[in-house]
């Protein structure tokens, strides 16, 4: 169903092949040589197709899909419609999205560089890398084996990438190392000085800012996302965080392992966030806070204060969220009472 | 009066040909021959130039104005001074926006190939297209009749553009499909994947993000503004929406036709926003919701629910306009009686 | 302490020397000829390095810390461990940026232009510039001498900048004129149309944007921060102001000397902003606001009316600042009573 300019498909894959793929189980087993070329949205999909049903919003267009199989919860199997095969699984989603990597495997391309790429001769590069056009790679940069830096990418003085990671285009890296299978998407800026000056009688004094970034291994930021180097301590993003695009890291705060920073989130100075924490969209932390292992910040949250472990938080400033419905909820009654 | 190393006047113009082109009443015909060199503001206009008065803020500046002419709502005329000739309008800001194209129409560089831009053997470029030092067009790429890509920009892998498009400086575009007379701002991203995984019992799995964006006529996306491409449904930008600049817009997200998205607002994944919707700056919406056509969503909105046609929310969480200052009051009056 | 891969240090330097040079006074004489090699944190400092203490919430840390010297407020220099040298200071963190800056002085590269550099012939550049690879400079544009342009920076026609600036990678600067010594961060887009349709019956009609960007002596522009030209008007950032990451400044707007405005936060159209105005993160100002001098704007307050000199105010709608936290009492304490 992808644009075929865009995306190559691979298969077509047998519904056996694609229950074990996906972590599945084909309900029905006649269906396990029944072969399917493609994912496809529910409504989108075709007898040829497989589909999922993630949100319950989608009940409806599942119940209706004329996809040929389907991924689903068992607790919505019995809305499928007659003929249609079902792959059911605790996690949907997770499922869909191992299918879809078997349909749609990360392109790889052969390694190159670019003739229009500019690659300083004391930077060095590992095997199958490929540098696109405009790129441009400075002194002593190292880049790990099977790395991509995508067309007018930059990569500064002396920074190390580790293997298998992609720099999108546009992007520009300095004063970082990055570990293995980082994903850095377009536009990001890793690695430029923070914010740092000292705002005193003598007006403004610019603080030297001399830390890094530090990236763990299958971090991705998103694009146009900005992420300050260290003004002595690094800047330090945990493995496997995930963060979307538009967000601000502030220099010297640390990410655990697993988070998720949603766009346009923000994160001053020095905070340090627990592992799998979880920041919404539009979230904003001041600087020298604590935030513990799981926390939820909600979208739009103004955190002013630590967080502990596994509490969830949301309004400006930031309470826990049973408070603050509670308190919405207050504030509406009394402006309707008033208003009688 | 605009800086003449940077913007070209054409002209001069009489008042009727002003009047005409502005869609606006003279209001003394022996004023009809009188010529025009030039647009400025109130306080910086002399006698040869043609000003406007938009916002009732300024009216005091109006009555003072040197301006030789101005455009004005007719319940305005009566402060105009002496000797000012008066162009009536029932909207005078897009009456001076039309006069201003006059004098100022969109400079036209003459079609050019910089020796130093990247064009893959493969794009098809059509009639007149400018194409800027250091920027990138990869393989299979399509570009309509009269385009300009600005320096340093990346046109990615079979991107489509349709004709007389601009792309700024810095922009990179990949996974997308560009109608007629789209501007893309410098620096913005279109087209890279989305923020898309499954967060499960065994870690992150990411989810191909299959889909694409597609931007309709006239469209204009601001600098350093984000829009993913879809995960399997596209992305879609309504004819002749207006983003602003910084903006995201998730993945599978569909805006309607002539939308204005004010900067730093953000929309998540799959939310649904019908024509002629306006969202003020830095306003959030969460993703899978449905806003009705011509609804208006306030500055720092956070918008959590559908919103009907026409509604005007505002208020984290979003709620009615006049409810919403409702409650602000209330707080407001109870804060101050506990105060005593 | 600094990664000798990213950063150079000058030095060692004694202790009277460090006390000069951070304008702070050494408390123990027998010291002044102690030599220290380097600054560092309060828990990674060894004997040999210099450190400080600014925010209390780190007297523990300093307590405890191994540093050879410390600048430190003179009230906190009881709580120092037995053989550290002190340095006293009324602004400890002013006199570390002083003295970090001996170690560690802005790096000079020596003047050159890469030879991937795309230079405009009719480009006029000043003396010891330094042009990076990748880099457009486009026709007219007039450098001042000792600029630095980093790797694929974009610097449009007939742009004007002063002595001793700093354009960071891939940023890219149009229609304005910078002073002297501004650093634009890598990803800013300065200069590009601002965002001007009227909204009328006949659609959206574009009002062409004739003013600059005029960015006066030492202002810094953080990364991927966007700041539009003028409408007609200029837009004006004043001298030693300071804009962090992923602000957004619209067109029109005038920002007085000494500001700063913290990240993600947005200015809209034509409001003005006093000398040493401080916008902290995520903040928003609607258009056409005064805000006073030394106004305090919290952070995402919702700025919607003018804010008179030197007052704080915070909350969407912003109000002032003790107002705010006491409403935000008042409604804790209501919900709590109902909830009983």
């Amino acid at each position: 169903m992808a644009d075929a300019r865009f995306f190559k498909v691979q298969g077509p894959f047998s519904l056996a092949e694609l229950a074990r793929v996906a972590e599945a189980t084909l309900v029905d087993p006649l269906h396990a040589e029944r072969r399917l070329t493609d994912v496809a949205p529910l409504e989108a999909a075709g007898p040829e197709h497989l589909s999922f049903l993630d949100n319950r919003r989608y009940v409806d267009a599942f119940a209706e899909s004329r996809a040929g199989a389907c991924i689903v919860a068992p607790e919505h199997k019995d809305r499928a419609p007659a003929g249609m095969a079902l792959l059911l699984s605790d996690q949907p989603y997770r499922s869909y999205a191992l299918a879809a990597q078997a349909f749609y495997p990360e392109p790889k391309k052969s390694a190159a560089r670019h003739p229009a790429a500019i690659i300083d001769a004391s930077a060095e590069l590992g095997a199958n890398c490929v540098i696109e056009a405009g790129a441009v790679i400075a002194g002593r940069a190292v880049l790990g084996a099977g790395c991509h830096v995508g067309p007018n990418a930059v990569i500064g003085e002396s920074v190390v990438i580790g293997p298998d990671c992609r720099i999108g285009a546009g992007a520009t890296l300095s004063h970082c190392v990055l570990g293995a299978r980082v994903v850095i998407y377009p536009g990001a800026r890793i690695g430029q000085a923070g914010f740092g000056f000292a705002l005193g009688n003598g007006g403004m004094t610019k603080v030297p800012q001399l830390g890094r970034v530090i990236i763990e291994d299958d971090v991705e930021v998103g694009a146009n996302s900005t992420v300050d180097r260290g003004s002595g301590p690094d800047t330090v993003i945990g493995a496997g965080t995930m963060i979307d695009n538009l967000v601000q890291i502030g220099h010297n705060v640390r990410l655990g392992k697993g988070c998720v920073i949603i766009a346009q989130a923000g994160v001053a100075g020095s905070t340090r966030i627990g592992d799998h924490a979880i920041l919404a969209a539009q979230a904003g932390l001041i600087g020298h806070l604590t935030i513990g292992r799981g926390a939820r910040i909600g979208a739009q949250a103004g955190v002013m204060r630590d967080v502990p472990d596994g509490e969830s938080v949301i309004g400006s400033p930031a309470v826990p969220v049973r408070q603050f419905f509670r308190e919405v909820a207050t504030v509406q009654r009394l402006a309707k009472e008033k208003g009688k």
